[in-house]
């Protein structure tokens, strides 16, 4: 997406027309995960034909085939031709990111893309019209009460906190070690969901304890779902906004701020600057703008993700300082990692 | 999209990533058309505020900031800060293919690209387990009729007769020169529509004779809202199924052959061979696939786009090569353009 619009493209706009079929190539990948595409050919160890792909996966042949073909055309698939049969088998790439069972495996993630952001996005013209989500438009859930329509079900939950859980497979250990944070004792991960994150957190300092302080609903079904044998992290249950947060010597704020305007974003800080002793601080975990406001590409789009979807939006460096700034932090440090979340320190 | 999966894609799958995005950089440039951006920016010969952009167009400011930005971030736009506030102004590749009035806008082919592709792509999965189109589930219309679908009420013909009307602009030249056609005088185009290529034919052979046949609703839109001054062609209004064709010289029939299964495309080769004087002949305008099933990629992605909303599929050369055989063509020429549509001239 970097490459620079070039004379050429003015000849014959080949990149434009790239940019026209992303939505078509992020529904290739994301159906071929639905549907099981990746899981199969990870477990038949041999190519397959599409014919025995279909049959498994009880899809149509002729589907099949255009979803394989296009798969191999973007790289995620293999094929050969054998006796005038093509066999396809999966990428190295696939079969770690996008098969279910591997252990960085994003499905989870692609499943919450497929089915609930991409229907959010038809509606994106309105967003902009408007500047709010399009939750009522796309899903008839109310605007306002935006956990509220992404918690409307157990099997919604159970969406939301797999993509939430698969997200922290690729950043997560960057993030929580961008700083060293061995000196925090005890560690609360506000709004940690599924515990992915505190358990990198965990991995990362083995003698810091890692609390995970999330709603009652979330911190329930997360037990249910999510929780690992010997897990080295705990739940603790809550709502941030409205009632009491544990004391601790880290809070982690990982995409949370982004969900919120920036009033509710400083309530939330002063609450935790009130609970937090001199020389405790705040982790947090955001993907961020550059100051230019010209990329990273990705996180402009996750932007308009949280114009679509939630209150918030996705903001540079300089926007969180000065919300710490402002709620009494002194001592702010910013790293960006290079991937998709960077991460902030602040210290009280 | 032809870069190769590296090892370091293992490591971090930052193509991965993107694929991800890929719905998300369409919707950008779909909504930045529908709302009229690029028309707005090319219209003022100077940068504008994202302030002024919103006021102009009736949006919010947030949203339309986050807007921009991220078409800054794909390249589509350019910013600069002056006193600082962000001014932005459009690239030449935006004034010549987004904006609405230029002579290669490809504003009508993106709307119905927004509007109706976009979601009936939102049914993929459904459309490769069942292998067959989507316009039921999409919008309520019947699968078994499918231009009763797309041409559903006078709105819904004028969008699709604007994407087929701007979707020449880009290959149109190349394919009507693909193969020297001076020697044909009475030139008909089987489902010629608006008569965007027709006007390229007429163009290119201007000794000839060039008539678009099409339906009898689609020849009163096509005169009331696509006809030009000095019209270079003339239209004759029938249907190629269940009617009678013209007599011609040469038969075009581009992105016909494409919405059908075989049976049906034979059966009208079949009626085209009867008709045809000896040396007349077709020339057949498709996207067409490489023999060995790996790409083109677009291709393979339209090939996907027939199955959500056609009956047809995209095919490589020697399918359309053994359809003409079997009808009778003899002297049959296959030329790749190297863009998105390919052309055959199949002689009787």
């Amino acid at each position: 997406m970097a490459e620079h619009m070039s004379q050429s493209e003015l000849d014959y706009p080949f990149k434009l027309l790239e940019y026209f079929n992303g939505f078509r190539v992020s529904k290739v990948i994301f159906s071929a995960c639905e549907l099981g595409v990746f899981d199969l050919l990870l477990r038949s160890q041999e190519p397959l034909s599409a014919q025995h792909v279909a049959q498994e996966l009880g899809t149509s042949l002729d589907g099949m085939e255009r979803l394989l073909d296009a798969l191999v055309g973007i790289e995620i698939l293999e094929v050969e031709k054998t006796d005038g049969t093509a066999l396809y088998s999966s990428t190295d790439v696939a079969n770690l990111y996008l098969a279910k069972g591997s252990a960085k495996s994003l499905h989870d993630m692609i499943v919450y893309q497929s089915q609930t952001i991409y229907p959010l996005w038809n509606n994106l013209v309105d967003a902009v019209r408007e500047g709010k989500n399009q939750n009522e438009k796309t899903f008839g859930l109310p605007a306002e009460e935006v956990f509220q329509a992404i918690y409307r079900s157990e099997e919604d939950m159970l969406k939301f906190m797999g993509l939430m859980n698969s997200s922290w497979v690729l950043d997560g250990h960057d993030v929580v070690t961008a700083f060293n944070l061995s000196g925090f004792q005890n560690v609360v991960d506000l709004g940690g969901c599924t515990g992915a994150l505190a358990r990198e957190m965990a991995k990362a300092y083995p003698s810091s304890t890692v609390t995970v302080f999330d709603l009652q609903q979330v911190v329930e079904v997360a037990q249910k779902h999510f929780s690992q044998e010997n897990d080295a992290i705990v739940f603790q249950s809550g709502d941030f906004f409205t009632g009491e947060i544990p004391t601790a010597d880290l809070y982690v704020l990982a995409r949370i701020i982004h969900d919120w305007p920036e009033e509710k974003c400083l309530t939330l800080l002063k609450k935790i600057y009130d609970m937090c002793a001199p020389g405790g601080g705040v982790l947090l975990v955001e993907a961020m703008l550059f100051e230019n406001r010209r990329g990273p590409i990705m996180t402009q789009l996750f932007s308009l993700n949280m114009l679509v979807q939630t209150k918030g939006r996705e903001r540079p460096p300089s926007e969180y300082t000065h919300m710490f700034n402002k709620t009494g932090f002194k001592n702010i440090q910013v790293c960006r990692t290079g991937k998709s979340y960077d991460a902030i320190l602040a210290i009280r």
